[in-house]
C-alpha cells in the first residue's frame, strides 16, 4: 500500500476534479518549464535507440520486429520490438492477470500512478518519439504524448478507482422479520472482464491509447497494446514503465504486454477474433471500426469524422479566420478532431455592419492560412504528413469538383529537409454536391461549402454526421435563439457543440477532466473518454451473502 | 417542480441507500399491514374488470385483444386491450418524447415517484391481477408485483437520478494562458438514445419490467411496454397510473404506451428490428434472448438459467434442508432464481457427529417438501404453474434417466377447483448422466444429482452456468477455505454466491438496493439490477462549449 499512500492526494484531488469538471491539469504542458537538460537527455535518449532492439520490455522474444520511418527523415528508424506469437500473448496475459486481479483498488491505483510518474521523466524523449512516428510538430507531440496524454490515463484510473469505490465491500445487513432481525454479511466485487486488447493508431499513439490501456488495468483486466506498425516506439516506453513498476511490485509484468506486428502480418484482428479477448479499445478507419463493433465483445471505438463548422456570423471576422486556420492546419488535419467541411451561406456572413460574402471569407481564409505558415511556428504547426497514403488521398480529389482556393503544396520544415509535408488545401465547393465532401477526407485539406443558408448548413451538416460520422461541430453565430436550435439539432444527433471560438481556444482541443472525447453514440464511434460506462463496461458486480 | 419536492427526500434517502446498500424498502410488503377495506376494494376493482375492454389506458384502438387466462380458474378473464399498429406506436413515442426529453431531471424524478405512490393504492388490485395471470400464490404475486417491484422501480429510478446529477450541467472552466485567464462556458446533457421497448414475461409482468421501464423513462427515453400476452393486466395498471400523471403534468401520456399483442400474431421482433428502436429491456426464454443480444442496439436480458446448489457440509441438516425445501416450492419453481441442480457428495454430507448419505439426503428432501405442501400455507407457496407448456417440459424428463424420489402430482388449491398445480419434482441423477440436467427445466422440478465430491459438484455446476447461464447459486459447506475458494471460482464465472442460507432467508429473494440482480455476464443475461450501467448505456452525455 506504499505506493498508495504516496499518491493517495493525487487520486482524491482528480476524482474531484472529475466532478467539478473544471480546469484541471496535472502534467505541465508548457516544455519551457522543464529544464533545458531534460530536454536534450531526452533527445540523446531518443537518437541513441535508432537501429537498436527496443530491450526495454524485457520480453522474451527470438523475432524482433520494426519498420517506423520518421515523416521528417523519410528513412526507417531502425529499432526494433520483440515479437509474441498471439497464443503466447493470450497465455502469458492469463498468467499476468492471475496476480493483478486479486490486487486491492489502492494498490492498483498507487501502482498506476506511480507509473505514470516515470513516464513524466521521460515526457521529452516520448515527444521526440511521437514527433518521428507521427509526423507530429514538436510542441503537440511533446504536449499530446506526454502531458496531455497522463492526463487523460489519469482521468481513467480516477474514473476507475471512483466506480469501484461506489460500492461498499461488505456490509452487515439486516432484515427485520416479526420482532427478530435476521443478518446477513453481504460483499461486492468489481469481477474483471477479461483479456484487454488495444489497437492503436498511427497519428496519436499513446493519446488515444492510455484511457483504455489505464481503464483496463485499474478495473483488473490484463492489457495487450497493439500498436500501429508505424507508431510503436512512444507507446512502447509507457508499457516498458508500467512493465517495470509492476515487476518492483512484485507483479507480473505480462499485465501488459506489447504486441508489435507488421504491415505484411497485422496482429489485430486474429487477436480482436480470440475468444479470450473480451475488451477492446480502438482507434482507426471507419472500416474495420465497424467490424470491431459487430464483434461479440465489449468495444470501444474511435473512427473517422467529418466534423463540421458552420458560419453564420460573427462580431470579429478576423478573429473567426484566425482561430479556424489555426484548428485547420494544426498537425495538418491529422486529428481526430480537426474540421473538415465548412458551411458558408451563399448570402454571406453576417457580421457588425454589413455582410463578408463567401468568396470573401474564401480569400479571407487563404491569406490566413499562409500567413499562419510563414510564421516562425508555422511549419511545426502543421508539421509532416504521416503517410503517403494520406496525402495521395488529399491529391485524389480533383480539382474539376469545385473552386481551388489554395492548392496543397510541399512546404519547407526547417532542419528537415526530407519532410513529407503540403499545405492546407481548401477547395471551394458547391452545396448540392454532397458526393464530393460528405465522406472524410483525412489530412491537409477542406472543403469551403457554398450553401443556402444556415438552416441548410445544418441540414447537410448532420447529413454528413449521420453518414460518416462527428466528434466536434464549430459553430459561429451571434443570433442566442438560432444557436438553441443549433444546439439541440446536434446534440440530439449526439454531436458536442463549440460556440464561436477566437483567441488561444480550438476546437480539435478536448481537455482532460473536462470535455468528454467521442459522444459515444454516432456513426464517429461508440466510446467517450471518460464518462463512466467507459469504465463500468470492463467489469461486473458480483454480490455474495453469507449466513451470520 | 412542486411533484419533485413533495418526493425530494424519499429521492434523496433512496439515493443513501443505493450506496450503503443496507436494507431498505419503501414500499411495505406485508399485506396485514394495509386495511381488510384496502383488500377488499382490490380484489372487487380486479374482479370488476372481468369481460371489460381496459379503458383506463386511455389509448385510441379500434382493435381491443386479450387472451389472459387464470391458471387458478383455468378459463379466460375476458380483459381486452387496446391494439396499436406498430407505426403508430413508434410514430406516438416519438411525440411523447418530445414532450419528455426536456422535462428537467428532478421533474422527472417528482412525477416518476408520484406514479409509485399512486400505483401503491393499487398493490391489491395489482396482486389479484398478477395471481390470476401468472398463478402466483397471492402473498407472493402481491409482493413481488406491487412492494417488490416497486422498490425496484425507485431503484433503478434513483439510480439515473444520481447518474445524471454526476455532472454539472454547467461551468465557467478558465484555462490560464500565461498571465491571462481565458473563460470557456462549459455545459452537459445527458442525451437519452431512443425509443425503449421493454418486453415483459408471463410470471413475472411488474417485477421485472419496471425497472427497465424507470430506468428509460428517467433518463429521458419513450417507452413501449410490450407484455406477454398471457399476463397483460398487472403492467397495464402501471402503465395506466403512469400515463396519469403524465397528462395531469401537463405532458404527453404517449411517452409511455403498452403494446399488447397476440400469441398468433407477435409484436416483440418486429418492434426489436424498427431502426427507431434503440433500447430493449428483455426477460424470457434463452432463444430470443440470444436474438435481441444479436441486434445492434443496447440490449439488457435475463434469460433461462440453471441455478446450482452444491452441498458439502452443514453445521444443521434439518435447516439445510427446509430451507431448501421451500426455495424449491416457492411457486413451482418458476422464478429465475430458483435452483434446479442439487449436487451432493457420493460420500455423503459432513455434518457435526459423522454425514448424511446421499440416499438420506433425497429422503429428507422429500419429507420436507411433502411437509410443506401439507401445511396450511403449502398450495398457495407453490401457487400453480402459469402454463401447459412448462408442465409438459417437467412431465417430458423421463424416469428412466435416473431415480424417483418424489413424482409431481397434482394437489388441491383452497377455493379454487380448477387450479393447475403441480408438487414438486424430484428425480435423483448420477453426476455422469450431464445430458439430462445440464439444461433448463423450468418449472417443479429438481435434480439431485449425485457427484464424487464437492470439487466435481462445483466443476459440473461451472459447466452447467457455462452452458446455460446462472443467475444464483447456493453453497452448503462449513470449511471457511472451501468456501473461499468456490466463492472465487463462481465469482469469476460471474455468478454470485449465498453461503449457508437457512432460515427465512431464500436464495431465490433478491432485494432492492441491496443484492444485484442479475450477473451481467454469463449466459443467463447481459443486465443487472441496479448497477450503473443498466441505467448509463441509456443515454449519452454531450458536452457543449461557449466561448464567453
Amino acid at each position: 500500500m506504499q505506493l498508495f499512500h504516496k499518491h493517495k492526494e493525487l487520486i482524491y484531488e482528480a476524482a474531484e476534479a472529475l466532478l467539478s469538471r473544471n480546469y484541471y491539469s496535472v502534467f505541465q504542458d508548457n516544455p519551457k518549464e522543464y529544464s533545458e537538460e531534460e530536454k536534450e537527455e531526452g533527445l540523446a535518449a531518443f537518437q541513441s535507440k535508432f537501429n537498436t532492439d527496443f530491450s526495454e520490455l524485457a520480453a522474451v522474444s527470438e523475432v524482433w520486429i520494426g519498420e517506423e520511418i520518421s515523416p521528417y527523415l523519410q528513412t526507417g528508424i531502425g529499432i526494433r520490438y520483440p515479437y509474441i506469437e498471439m497464443e503466447k500473448l493470450i497465455e502469458n496475459a492469463k498468467t499476468g492477470w492471475n496476480s493483478w486481479r486479486n490486487v486491492d483498488i489502492e494498490e492498483k491505483a498507487g501502482l498506476l500512478s506511480e507509473a505514470l510518474e516515470r513516464i513524466k521523466e521521460r515526457f521529452f524523449e516520448i515527444g521526440y518519439s511521437t514527433m518521428h512516428t507521427t509526423g507530429q510538430g514538436f510542441l503537440m507531440a511533446f504536449q499530446a504524448s506526454g502531458p496531455h496524454a497522463c492526463d487523460r490515463a489519469l482521468e481513467a484510473l480516477t474514473m476507475g478507482f471512483t466506480e469501484i469505490k461506489r460500492f461498499p465491500e461488505q456490509t452487515k445487513w439486516e432484515k427485520w422479520v416479526g420482532n427478530k432481525a435476521i443478518p446477513v454479511r453481504k460483499t461486492w466485487k468489481p469481477i474483471p472482464r477479461g483479456i484487454s486488447l488495444v489497437i492503436g493508431c498511427s497519428t496519436f499513439p499513446t493519446w488515444n491509447s492510455m484511457p483504455g490501456i489505464f481503464a483496463s488495468l485499474i478495473t483488473g483486466n490484463p492489457v495487450i497494446v497493439k500498436p500501429h506498425p508505424k507508431a510503436v516506439l512512444p507507446i512502447a516506453i509507457i508499457v516498458s514503465e508500467i512493465r517495470k513498476v509492476l515487476k518492483e511490485s512484485g507483479l507480473r509484468m505480462d499485465t501488459i504486454q506489447l504486441a508489435p506486428d507488421t504491415t505484411a502480418n497485422p496482429l489485430a484482428k486474429k487477436l480482436a477474433e480470440h475468444p479470450d479477448v473480451k475488451l477492446i479499445d480502438y482507434t482507426g478507419n471507419t472500416k474495420f471500426g465497424n467490424y470491431i463493433e459487430t464483434l461479440p465483445k465489449i468495444t470501444f471505438t474511435e473512427k473517422g469524422a467529418i466534423n463540421p463548422v458552420i458560419v453564420d456570423s460573427t462580431k470579429d471576422i478576423e478573429a473567426l479566420v484566425t482561430n479556424l486556420a489555426f484548428s485547420i492546419s494544426l498537425y495538418s488535419r491529422q486529428m481526430c478532431t480537426s474540421p473538415q467541411n465548412i458551411y458558408v451561406p451563399a448570402t454571406g456572413i453576417k457580421i457588425k455592419d454589413g455582410f463578408v460574402s463567401y468568396d470573401d471569407f474564401c480569400d479571407r481564409l487563404k491569406m490566413a492560412l499562409d500567413e499562419l505558415l510563414s510564421a516562425k511556428w508555422g511549419p511545426s504547426t502543421l508539421g509532416c504528413v504521416q503517410n503517403d497514403v494520406t496525402l495521395k488521398g488529399v491529391k485524389d480529389v480533383s480539382k474539376a469538383l469545385g473552386k481551388s482556393v489554395s492548392e496543397g503544396e510541399p512546404f519547407k520544415m526547417p532542419d528537415f529537409e526530407s519532410a513529407r509535408t503540403q499545405s492546407i488545401r481548401v477547395l471551394a465547393v458547391e452545396g448540392g454536391k454532397q458526393e464530393v465532401y460528405q465522406r472524410e477526407v483525412f489530412g491537409p485539406m477542406v472543403f469551403v461549402i457554398k450553401s443556402e443558408n444556415t438552416t441548410k448548413s445544418v441540414e447537410l451538416a448532420l447529413r454528413g454526421a449521420e453518414k460518416s460520422g462527428s466528434i466536434t461541430c464549430l459553430i459561429y453565430c451571434t443570433d442566442f435563439m438560432l444557436n438553441k436550435e443549433i444546439e439541440e439539432q446536434f446534440n440530439n444527433a449526439f454531436i458536442p457543440v463549440s460556440f464561436n471560438f477566437t483567441g488561444q481556444i480550438f476546437v480539435n482541443q478536448h481537455t482532460a477532466f473536462s470535455d468528454l472525447h467521442g459522444s459515444g453514440n454516432n456513426a464517429s464511434g461508440n466510446a467517450s473518454f471518460t464518462d463512466s460506462g467507459f469504465i463500468t463496461k470492463r467489469f461486473v458486480w458480483i454480490g455474495n451473502r453469507f449466513m451470520v
